[in-house]
């Protein structure tokens, strides 16, 4: 199969080594030439070029540029593909991805493969990324089922665990799962960074342990990445900021009350609720 | 030399381990005779005891019992020990121990030992347990230097970091680096089960990935230990929630204002910040 990857970073890059060991054609797209040149010394497509004409003999195109190119991205290649070609992308939220593409290509399907690792570009790609993580597809009312079909199976092949929902769902359980953590891990370098006494700060960065380590590393992260998340998915993001502060609340609640029984019921829960959730990666 | 452990779980069991290996003598104090046994048995102690007469001819006694049990647990040991043994406790609170136990004991010496696993208990008990970590003792002004000398130079045989500091100091550092991201934490996992969409809750605990495993991962501790903390460190905990929530609201404030730029230069801030936090444990 021909398959094209429309920018060439973490994502694309190690999407192009799995597809290729497949023995799949594929296809780059950057809009730096450098970044072509570097992308076939990878090994990471068989052919890359800055002109999306390079598109025209593609089955199924992946965009792989940050949230906010997607949209220009795309209106940049459709006079360049075949009308059969069925579009993808793996942008982090999708209800304004789909929205905006969807109108302008009907072979459009949303995805989202929730793999990733600290490291960006090129030169973090790596085999296997997608591997036992989960891919998410949102299909809309007018998603084409072959197109949908297609991605899945491509999805399959990288060995990921493959979930249909609708973008709106998706965006939700993002929120709350990667978005909320992000904020709320800021938060707490901002706050123990606001200690006003040296002697206590310096202490505090002293004695800092897996605790503090756990619960601050994603508000580290990628800055730009953390924007784009809050920038896309705002009204969910604001939305579970509400009600985490409604619970944060009520826990120091009773802290205040002292009602040492009520926080114990309390933690109980949140220990045995944590073991519903998918915790494994 | 001869070194009492009253309280054998993983802290007094490890410890007993480490000391034993150097070639002390052991002797145990548990309420409970077949934790005695099992403490002889596994090479915890060379002897132990439910009688704290068993202490008469330690030159050190370690304090390891939960929080809750220090202060009358040094009651009853006391009359049995020589007045030149200096007493140390592990707790992880250390104004309201020192407080309660400096008057009952001049020779007395508050410690803290930041070092743990998720499991409890004498089985859990390892060697090496402190070494590479926080060792914090928190001498007050009638404390002999002699005795803050003798607990130091265990810990440093156990390869811990030493760290002095007043006992008020310990606890605001403490509930910023680990109170507070238990509260938080805890505050997370409650948040996301409170939504209300049962589709969207499935896809919430299906797509969990790394960024929530991390940052609820201290609200899932033991419900217990995480009540004592609050309930030993409530003034400090509350202050540092109080400083926390005021820091949530300002990134939640970008997030409605949409003022993208200051977050970018907030999410640089916390990641460079991190940094100067000792995370490598």
């Amino acid at each position: 199969m021909n398959i094209g990857i429309v920018g060439l970073g973490l994502i694309g890059g190690s999407l192009g080594l799995d597809l290729r060991s497949q023995g799949h054609q594929v296809l780059g797209v950057s809009r730096r030439e450098q970044n072509c040149t570097e992308a076939i010394a990878l090994g990471v497509v068989d052919n890359a070029s800055v002109d999306p004409a390079i598109l025209e003999t593609a089955e199924v195109v992946f965009i792989c540029t940050p949230l906010a190119a997607i949209a220009s991205t795309v209106e940049q290649i459709v006079p360049h593909l075949a009308p059969s070609t069925v579009l993808t992308d793996v942008g982090s939220v999708k209800a304004p991805v789909v929205e905006a593409i969807a109108p302008l290509w009907s072979n459009f399907v949303g995805g989202h493969p929730m793999a990733g690792k600290t490291d960006s570009g090129i030169e973090a790609a790596v085999p296997n990324l997608f591997a036992s993580k989960p891919y998410v597809l949102t299909p809309i009312a007018t998603t084409p089922p072959e197109a949908v079909q297609q991605v899945e199976q491509i999805a399959r092949s990288l060995q990921a665990i493959i979930y249909h929902c609708r973008p709106d769902d998706h965006d939700r359980a993002v929120s709350w799962i990667s978005h909320l953590p992000v904020t709320i891990s800021a938060a707490l370098i901002a706050a123990c960074m606001s200690e006003t006494d040296p002697v206590v700060l310096k202490l505090t960065q002293q004695l800092a342990s897996s605790g503090f380590r756990d619960t601050s590393r994603v508000g580290s992260g990628n800055p730009e990445l953390g924007v784009m998340m809050a920038r896309y998915n705002r009204q969910e993001l604001l939305r579970s900021l509400h009600h985490y502060r409604h619970n944060l609340e009520a826990l120091t609640a009773l802290i205040e009350q002292e009602d040492w029984q009520a926080l114990e019921q309390q933690l109980q829960l949140t220990r045995s609720w944590r073991s519903q959730f998918r915790i494994d990666t």
